[in-house]
């Protein structure tokens, strides 16, 4: 497919006319040829308008349906080819091999949600038998299924052009669940969002989706995305980026006639615990393994280990000293855009500054522009503690360690922190009982709890949650990657004494989606 | 259990010194004797830090403590006696069968909810196993299951002053997912609310709850609520009442430093479609059957049908005069309050002196204070259509007739509707297809959706949602009544590759608490 700089609005090429933006390669510092045009409230308009034309035909298609629409797209992306993995590269630095990777992810998601949808367990079909006879007075038959909550807008992420973008977690999630998406395409990768939306467009002709299933729309700044939170058809909003630019989005969505949920997975540091008998014993593995976990893709995931707390001691000694040996190696490497190195050079440069703040080692100097220099810092407790500054997310390959002096001070800063997407523990067999007293705090901050490993690396599977406590994301009720990212995207609905030709298949009596449904409390398989 | 005018806060009864407050006997129009010492931002301070300190080991008691407790709740109201039922009589004017009943509800849920938790689908348990040798890389084990929030702040509702207050739902869902949880009592039955008080927290002691897992607070105005959801300890709010109030606390909640969902019960209007071929069919008995529904606990339900909608002719002629006789026979009830008879009287003179509304008929004319008149309104659908007057709940018995030319109007009066936590639809066989047509409207509009019956009457089990798009709620993807309450107050956390000692039992390979799990995507029955 060529590149035209048009958005994809229902089944029309639609040239933005509010301007034009180029997108940006940050490894040679130039822009690219295409021009985009952009859009304005006329196209949110008629995106919405074509959105909400398609919500009831599109959610009354049968789940089957709407999985074959998703592999769909899975094999109209794959069949974009090399031309995507080329732009996406140009767009953003991130190598050809982490790109294919994250192709793979993406059409890896689409399937899941295909099956997802084919197995219909996230219906939560529950059915309450009638009791006729009861005493004092009878029961009606009362049959719950999750329905879509109407058309979404998703907004495209910086850091992962494919798998949380046009394509990604939050448009396959919101149409498994039945709802029309509108993506505001991020402006680091434009060519890359017109490439995917081109292959969705594709996908819903060839599958006969209803017109307006999905739109794509360019916008310079943030009035686009702005009205479309605003516009009264969007009844959800997908996001990830930045604490800012997601708390702006849910002050709007919080201030229309009818507030909505706004699904903004934001901010966070990804605390690493280093308990002391792992620490004695593999001080020197763990250093090499937090070092490659914290430059990987220039420490541009919402996952990366930015705080590291641990006992004074030899062993931490060892640590520091493996991680630094390993990071003062690690070339600098281009990050996404200039904004964002820029605002990386700002961090490290604030960190550095602070008061008890020390830094252990700074990665190879950038050789290209845009490249961005790893860095660990090192503070003690009681500075961490008493500097709000220590704590902000520096989205890039840095991270503080922590000194503290004993579990009950490792205690205090893991209360102290923020909520987190992610916390990690690195613990030997010795380390139970101190990890054990370690986790109530961390299920209280954070969305998923790793032991031994590295945050980074988001599996896409039924038991993720790729989610936390506030400011990680603006729901802790939910989880932006895995089978349970459809939840944000259906609501309950009760039917009371429905004749059973009027009852969503579901719920009917013969069960022909053959979904497995909780009876009168108890679970049920299909017959099938 | 005598009254005494305190609050509860952990093991303690603690009087208020900021003013005193009596409770009211609408019927008689005088205030109650025991002097109810009101609390200030000490006594929230207070109960938050207990809560704070109950939160961990009350949530590490196995879901079977819990059920327990939960239970004890339940027997420790009914010890009460007589007592409660007639304390809430004289504070609501609400009958005492009524009463009655709705103990016999409360304690239903609380037991429920104890069933829930030994059954513990509400865990969501889910595990997806290790792939050690998966290519390109190995997949970690990863296990999913939902945790308590935190401490809850519940507020009692004036409409149900057993069923949806100190022990209500909101209160035995939080308990259940294993959060402590502050009441803040309704001004409009201090005295039942302290009875119930008194009844948990012996039910605390008696099964040796961590003190702090509930307190009951007394507070003028809206100081003591407003501080309490602007608390850094609570975690979410429960709430059912006026739409004013539900959103002043919605807002403090949104501008915390950190975000809380408030989950509030609002405003709903409930509309009832008549069909055509039900209403040539048995349009009068449709008529007693909606004007019992209208005036059953003085229309004080949030599921009260203030709203009809069907097509001009005889059919509705016949609806019209069976449902006036019915009603000009309607003495009319006491209501709960003053404040709540006031704002009756002023809906309904409002709804009266909008143009092209008549008043088909009101009921008996009150013979004691605070008594409500049922009224009976009819418009056209142009009229309602163009004057959202028509759509504000009139809290009590009186409901608005809109008469339609045709199937097409009657979609568009749907279309045009707020959301609402129930819609109705009376049909004979004749009118499936027409009811075909309504269904997706009704299922964008409202939570529970209704065949021949009346929306009056909210049983509490498994497939009841009593929820809906806002205004009827604050948060569409939830309900407040029934075992799907609980998802309000817990939230997803995943275990990557966890040690089986430091897993949630649920998760654990023993699998000891024997609950259904999903493993690799499908259901897995518990061995027992």
């Amino acid at each position: 497919m060529a590149l035209t700089g048009n958005m994809i609005i229902g089944r029309d090429a639609v040239r933005g006319t509010e301007g034009v933006q180029r997108a940006y390669d940050p490894t040679r510092d130039q822009h690219l040829d295409t021009e985009f045009g952009l859009g304005g409230k006329a196209e949110v308009e008629r995106a919405a308008a074509l959105a909400q034309a398609a919500f009831d035909p599109y959610r009354a298609l049968s789940p089957t349906r709407r999985a074959e629409f998703l592999d769909a797209i899975a094999q109209s992306i794959l069949d974009l080819g090399d031309e995507l993995i080329e732009r996406a590269h140009a767009e953003s630095a991130l190598p050809v091999a982490r790109l294919t990777g994250e192709r793979g992810r993406t059409v890896g998601q689409l399937r899941l949600f295909a099956q997802v949808l084919r197995d219909g367990h996230y219906l939560h079909a529950t059915i309450d038998q009638a009791q006729p006879q009861r005493q004092p007075l009878p029961r009606s038959d009362l049959r719950l299924a999750r329905i879509p909550v109407g058309p979404v807008a998703v907004f495209g992420a910086s850091n992962f052009p494919l798998a949380f973008s046009v394509a990604g977690g939050d448009t396959a999630s919101a149409l498994a669940a039945g709802c029309p998406v509108i993506v505001k395409a991020h402006s680091a990768h434009l060519g890359t969002s017109e490439l995917v939306g081109q292959a969705i467009q594709k996908a819903a002709i060839a599958t006969d989706m209803p017109e307006g299933v999905f739109s794509l729309l360019f916008g310079a700044g943030r009035s686009v995305g702005e009205a479309l939170v605003a516009h009264p058809v969007i009844q959800a909003v997908g996001f990830t980026g930045s604490r800012q630019g997601g708390l702006a989005l849910v002050n709007i969505a919080n201030n229309r006639p009818q507030p909505i949920p706004v699904y903004a997975e934001m901010s966070s540091i990804n605390p690493v615990f280093l308990l002391p008998a792992a620490l004695q014993s593999r001080a020197d593995a763990i250093g090499r393994g937090f070092a490659d976990s914290l430059t990987m893709g220039a420490g541009q995931f919402c996952t990366n280990p930015g705080l590291v707390i641990a006992e004074a001691g030899a062993g931490l000694d060892r640590f520091l000293a493996s991680a630094t040996e390993a990071l003062a190696a690690k070339p600098a490497t281009t990050m996404l855009t200039d904004g964002i190195h820029r605002a990386y050079d700002q961090g490290v440069s604030s960190v550095s500054s602070q008061a008890n703040v020390t830094c252990a080692v700074q990665g190879q100097q950038a050789q290209g522009p845009n490249a961005a220099r790893a860095a660990l810092f090192v503070t003690d407790a009681e500075s961490f503690l008493g500097n709000e500054a220590l704590q902000a997310e520096m989205f890039g390959p840095a991270s503080v360690v922590v000194r503290v002096r004993d579990a009950a001070e490792m205690r205090r800063v893991a209360e102290h922190l923020e909520g987190q997407l992610t916390a990690t523990i690195q613990l030997d067999d010795a380390d139970i009982d101190a990890a054990r007293a370690l986790l109530p705090v961390l299920e209280r901050k954070a969305g998923r709890i790793l032991a031994n490993g590295f945050p980074t690396g988001v599996e896409v599977s039924h038991a993720m949650v790729h989610g936390g406590p506030f400011p990680s994301t603006s729901s802790a009720l939910h989880t932006s990657v895995g089978a349970s990212a459809i939840d944000r995207f259906v609501r309950p609905v009760c039917y009371q004494d429905l004749p059973d030709a009027l009852r969503p298949d579901a719920l009917k009596d013969a069960n022909p989606l053959d979904v497995w449904r909780l009876v009168d409390g108890q679970p049920v398989a299909p017959k099938a």
